[in-house]
């Protein structure tokens, strides 16, 4: 077993390798389910190219085998790895690029994350989703309409979020449920709610996914952003991020999630600020717009 | 969400795939290592073609993060199921013949497999590697050269195969080691010994990796097989397997291992034969013939 590149590959070598390639789709042509069948072709197809493409060597096979063995020990309920790992190879984005083609007008989708919790809590129109998470207040509304203009009342809007600290709830070791809530649009389509206002994080970073960012001098961190998803019935559901125009890490979010549709502009308030639901602030809060535009279901 | 494959896919929208892939690679290109940059950038461009070649939904990815989260759940010390499924998607082999290019007639490498276990007992010439497992006995003798024709004497020889049961000593719960050892090779480079005559077995299936296999239509089984290593100063290292000439599954091996110039004939002995150094032997026995032939180490 050799450690080092080989030498010059032949042609007579070259055809070896294919024939390997060859044999193992082979080897998947009777899968009863076609679907299967392609996926798993095109995935041996690809990772049979990127080995010989690389020359990979032994012991890189064995180092990304005893990588992967960790990434799977990091992995429980409450710790995604292999999320992470997808996320930061921008393999959760490209997979939402696919499945999201854009749609007229329709608001871009972007990363999952994984951070989603199910069964926040209902606020009203107003309402506040920190629960207690500590941050500058932001106040946040929109409409939910159509790629046809029209408005879409009773949306489900879920949205969630870190707190100053860029922690999100769940990565305290309490069961605190936090910077989190769901909300209906109004028979207008209308939303608003006091958030608050993004600020960068970092993903969790002690684990094998932060160490292949560390090794590749890649920045762990995010982008600021506020967590959307949006449910209504005979649209596509929406699953999606504003970010905050002039944040940092804009250019470099560690996960490709920012697109330049879903930068919004958070706009600071002088404290005293008179807030447009008459709660009193103490210091700044910020304001920010974002209309909702979702496609029909089928597109 | 969608999860349905999308509509026809616009030149816009291919582009926009692209520039994503792009801004991914790009995120790699300050990596201090060339080769660790290489590698994540070449993984990176091929898991993406896979997303986009298979137009990947967003179930089918979350499906593909539920299958490696439970791989790495049933990876322990003992079971090493990421392994599993690098050899039956071929990419251990794959490995292997990128590693071990042919030089003249040296002797062709295998899968390592995951059931070689350090600290092997030693045996001398004509001594036998069972250790209590059971089988039909099987008498393996043959040289060790160097490519130049030289014998190699003092080479180590390790073997390791699966009982009569198809299960090597490691998938038993207790702490036995047995149908494994080391030997010597003589100054003529000579070796023999008593092994069993090896079965097919099933590699372990009752996880993810079998999933998989079942699922696409494959068996388990591997084709019947003595594991070799062969260590010696100045030489390559050799990883290989003999397989039983006429044995099942030569041309359905789940990992992909057989080669034709590995298929050995191993010749039954009718009960009563002598055998090569007197010992008492109840039926029938095989006897196999395997001259072993190492490249320089630096080739
Ligand atoms: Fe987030
Ligand atoms: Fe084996």
């Amino acid at each position: 077993m050799s450690s080092e590149p080989q030498q010059a590959t032949s042609q007579e070598q070259l055809d070896r390798e294919a024939a390997l390639t060859d044999e193992v789709l082979a080897s998947f042509s009777d899968a009863p389910n076609p679907r299967l069948k392609e996926i798993l072709q095109s995935l041996t197809r690809h990772i049979h190219e990127f080995a010989r493409e690389v020359r990979l060597t032994e012991d890189e096979w064995t180092a990304g085998m005893e990588f992967l063995a960790e990434v799977g020990r990091r992995t429980d309920e409450k710790r995604q790895e292999f999320i992470l790992l997808s996320d930061t190879l921008g393999l959760s984005m490209q997979t939402i690029t696919i499945n999201n083609q854009a749609v007229g007008n329709a608001t871009e989708a972007t990363v999952f994350g994984p951070f989603f919790v199910e069964g926040s809590p209902e606020i009203q129109q107003g309402g506040d989703i920190s629960f207690g998470a500590v941050g500058e207040p932001s106040w946040v509304e929109g409409y939910v309409r159509g790629t046809d203009g029209n408005p879409i009342p009773g949306a489900k809007i879920e949205v969630w979020e870190a707190d100053d600290d860029g922690m999100y709830d769940v990565q305290y070791d309490d069961d605190r449920m936090s910077a989190r809530a769901h909300i209906y649009s109004d028979d207008e389509g209308h939303y608003q709610f006091w958030a608050l206002t993004p600020v960068p994080y970092s993903i969790p970073a002690d684990g094998p996914a932060g160490d292949m960012l560390r090794n590749a001098g890649r920045s762990p961190m995010r982008a600021p952003h506020l967590h959307f998803m949006v449910t209504a019935d005979g649209y596509r559901t929406l699953v999606t991020h504003i970010f905050v125009a002039g944040g940092d890490y804009l250019d470099s979010d560690t996960v490709f999630g920012v697109k330049d549709s879903l930068v919004k502009d958070f706009v600071t308030q002088d404290a005293g600020t008179p807030t447009p639901d008459g709660r009193e602030v103490e210091g700044t809060w910020t304001k920010a717009d974002f209309d909702i535009i979702l496609p029909p279901a089928e597109s």
